[in-house]
C-alpha cells in the first residue's frame, strides 16, 4: 500500500470555464504504478468545482446555463459588499458543485463510464492559473 | 492495509428511480473483512447520482419533485440537439448530485446515521441495468 | 500505511447553521502523525451537509439565502406529512449538498486553499449536538 501525489496545471478563463481532466488523471494513475485504490482530486481554492459529465459541447452549454439559472452571475452578493471583488457567485457555485471528487481505480484504470469525464469547472470572474491536487491511496 | 472491490448490480427504471444500496454496501464491508477505512461507490456512467437521504417514501417523493423543479425533464436541452436521445436533463442531474460518494467504516461498520441511507438515483430516460463499483481502502 | 479515526463534537442551532471545522481537521491530521493520504469527514445523520467555502460572513449569508431559494423552509413537504417533524427541507438540503467530503493531505497538511474552509452546515429545524466522524487513510 502506498500514497502517490501529483498536480494538474491549467489555465482557466473563469465564468464556468470547463476542462476535461480525465486524460491527465489517467496519466497520473499510470505513472503511479498503483493498480487498485481510490483517487481524490481537489481544487485548493474556493472558486472552482469538480464533477463528472459527458464532455460534449451541447451538455456543457446546458450545464453552464443551469448554473447561471441556479446562481446568477449578474447580481450583487453580500460577499461582494465585503470584498468588492465581484465574485460572490463564484464562491456559491463552488460550494454547491463541490471542490473535490473521488474515483476508484482498478487494474490500473479509473472506474468511469465511456462517456463520463471528470470535469474541472472554474467559476471565478477572471482568468487564473490553477493547480489541482491529485492523491492516490492504494496498492 | 489492503484494497477490496465489488459491484452492485441493479435494474433501474430511470426518471429519478431511487435505490437504497446501504444493505449491499454493508454486505460488501462484511465480506471484505476490512475493519477500518474509507469506502467509495461510483456509477461508471453519466446519468446517475449517489447521495444519502432518509429512505422513506415521503422524502423520496420530495427529492424527486425538487430535482424536477431544479432541472425539468420536459424541455429540450442542447445535449438533445446533439444526440437526439432526449436525456439532457439526466446528464445535468448527475453532474449536480454527483456520481460518486465516500463513507468511512469503523469496527467493520459503515459510519452512517440510523435514518441515513446511501441512495443511488438513476436519472436516465429509459430502463437500464446498472453496475455500481464499490472500492474499500483500509485494514 | 494505516487508518486513523476521530470525531468532531459541536452544538448546532439548525436552519443552515454553519461551522468552520478546518481547525479541528488540522488538529486531527497533526495528532494522527500521518503525512500523506486522504481524509473523509461525514455527518452520520440525514439533516446536515459538508462542503468548502470561504468562511466570511458575507458569503455565508449568501449561501444561506441560496439554499433557502433552492429548497424553501416555509412550506410543507411530503416528508412532513409522514413524520410530522417539519424538517422535510432539512433532508433535501442534506441530499443536495452531500453529507460527506474528502480532502487529501500532504506533508502533514490538508491540501486546501488559504481562503477555503471545510464547512459543516446543520440543516435541521432545532438545536442538536452533533458528532462528525473523521477518517484518515495514509502513511
Amino acid at each position: 500500500m502506498s500514497v502517490y501525489s501529483d498536480n494538474i496545471s491549467l489555465k482557466a478563463k473563469g465564468f464556468a470555464d470547463m476542462h476535461d481532466i480525465t486524460p491527465k488523471l489517467r496519466e497520473i494513475v499510470a505513472t503511479s504504478k498503483l493498480k487498485e485504490g481510490i483517487l481524490t482530486v481537489i481544487l485548493p481554492g474556493s472558486t472552482g468545482g469538480i464533477t463528472t459529465i459527458e464532455y460534449e459541447p451541447g451538455v456543457l452549454k446546458d450545464l453552464e446555463e443551469l448554473i447561471e439559472k441556479l446562481i446568477p452571475s449578474g447580481r450583487t452578493y453580500h460577499h461582494d459588499s465585503t470584498w468588492g471583488d465581484g465574485n460572490g457567485f463564484s464562491h456559491l457555485r463552488s460550494a454547491l458543485i463541490g471542490a473535490s471528487f473521488s474515483v476508484p481505480f482498478q487494474g490500473g484504470k479509473l472506474v468511469l463510464g465511456a462517456w463520463q469525464q471528470v470535469t474541472y469547472i472554474d467559476f471565478d470572474n477572471r482568468p487564473r492559473s490553477r493547480l489541482l491536487h491529485v492523491q492516490l491511496v492504494g496498492e
